[in-house]
């Protein structure tokens, strides 16, 4: 087996963000859900938009996150995901490509605009996301690039694109494809309610195509249907080969059949946007993995990644990862 | 005379920005001033943005920065500008009225696009302005609304705006109508290349109709064609009734013909971005003007406002800033 060209490749929802404040009144009377992800159509986006706060525009989607972060680590990254041939479809490939990602998704034609995320930040830093999918779900198993798929160390897939029935058959076939070049599958949950709406497929998806899952507190809870965390804990030790549940500022848990490894949460002077988080761990982690790191090592990457993220506005980072992670004694 | 319904009305140009970070390296290599605005056309535009890094889209244009600055402190502004009917223009009035802004220019009808303003940020935090002027320098006269120049305090005018002679012309008008309503009319430089390429135009506008003018070390020199600052400090105070000087990290100046007063620059914790430095002094020293408040009060509202701008990207406030005046004693 010849040696993979790149560490990672993400599939996901390719989003642009548009990030700003919200006071918690503002959440209650658009009856949100906070810290979650809402599904929202086109006309509700604009509704939303216009009773928002001022905004900034950043590209966004959550594994386009953690493969810009990979990137920023040093790392050989790719991305498949699609976006729509209008402006914000363009802000959201340059970023990528400026990033040092490899992104050649051709572009939607005549369907839907690009997919986009209000995404608003509460006082506590917490972020709520209200997601008009438009031209990212019109994904399909035709979309997925084989060749590239199968030249990568790690398929990473994001949980958030299993919403549509083409777009659970391409992450399958994803799976099938790297597990026949001999690569390893990753998967983010994404969101509780995501789980909860995909329960039965997400747990097939593991048992059967997924090496490494990543989960926060709320999701792997959601997948087993329980309210205690250890409990949740024990049952995915059962169905993934290698879990990783952060738990915010709790720091995380990397589960395997024989190990069990906690690492703290990393320094932040501030914690402004928490948006990203989960992404940038994801970054970390798989970046150690795909250089043979031990567990440990691999989530004290991924949470120095995540403490980058959530220290100003926004879900990529603005700081080059690497140099931080040299600085850490964790290159 | 009745009482103006406005604090300040800008006016100038409607950009949204497009920041990013870069090293010294690329400003060297793509042969730009550091720490200026240059003008591109939208050919250099596109090129220029193909090899830039990843980037985030925020609203800017310097008098709107001003102007968002003030409602942000509990004024009452406007602002006259103009973009085109796209999805730059949307975000950028979006950004403006969510902001509590009166925003009612209506957009361009077939002509260039949005401006846009490619932004580098190098290491040392200093900003190097890329600009394509698109839709904002269709401004002329008849675009100019007399109403709300005469029922606002005080028209802020953008020297940026001032290259071209249509909108010369409108600067005119705009200061004779707010003169004519016994109101007062205040400019900003904007640039040291933009004063050398109208340096007398400049000069007359001063002498016939600012009251309250404001300008950084470089700009003030360059209107004055001196190196030393101290001297064009002495040539503004014959030609501006207030002249307020902005000098970074030294603090800033204001000189009426009876007094000096200088105050210090406010403390900072980390300088990431100084983009909009100058328009939001200008946001504070206005309000604390429209309020009655003495020279030294006003610098230091605007220093406070400098400071909370450079300590995040983008030149829009991510903390309201009236609170933070009131934190320090200056409400």
């Amino acid at each position: 087996m010849a040696a993979p060209t790149y560490d990672v490749v993400g599939i996901g929802n390719a989003i642009v963000d548009v990030l700003a404040q919200a006071g918690d009144d503002f959440i209650a009377a658009e009856k949100l859900a906070k810290g979650t992800m809402a599904l929202i159509d086109e006309a509700r986006a604009h509704a939303l938009y216009g009773r928002m706060g001022p905004g900034i525009e950043a590209s966004g989607g959550s594994a386009a996150n953690t493969i810009a972060g990979v990137a920023s680590l040093g790392g050989k990254s790719a991305y498949i995901g699609k976006v729509a041939g209008d402006l914000l479809g363009r802000v959201f490939a340059h970023d990528l490509r400026a990033a040092g990602v490899h992104y050649v998704t051709p572009p939607l034609e005549g369907g839907p605009a690009t997919a986009r995320c209000l995404i608003l930040v509460t006082p506590d830093a917490q972020r709520t996301m209200n997601t008009f999918l438009g031209a990212s779900v019109e994904f399909q198993p035709g979309d997925i690039d084989r060749a590239l798929v199968a030249d990568a160390q790690v398929t990473y897939l994001e949980g958030y694109l299993f919403d549509r029935p083409l777009a659970k058959a391409a992450f399958r076939q994803a799976g099938e494809i790297a597990h026949h070049a001999q690569r390893k599958v990753s998967l983010t949950l994404s969101d509780p309610f995501c789980v909860d709406r995909h329960r039965a497929d997400f747990r097939d998806l593991i048992r059967g195509h997924v090496d490494i899952l990543f989960a926060n507190e709320a999701e792997i809870c959601s997948l087993y249907q329980t309210k205690n965390f250890y409990e949740a804990a024990a049952a995915v030790r059962a169905e993934a080969e290698i879990a990783v549940l952060t738990r915010s500022e709790k720091g995380a848990v990397v589960i395997t059949a024989q190990h069990e490894v906690e690492v703290p949460a990393a320094p932040v002077a501030k914690v402004v946007d928490t948006t990203g988080a989960g992404d940038l761990f994801a970054s970390g982690f798989l970046y150690g993995f795909t250089r043979g790191k031990d567990m440990a090592h691999c989530a004290k990457l991924g949470a120095l990644c995540a403490a980058e993220i959530i220290s100003h506005f926004g879900a990529r980072p603005e700081t080059k990862l690497g140099e931080l992670a040299a600085k850490a004694g964790l290159a």
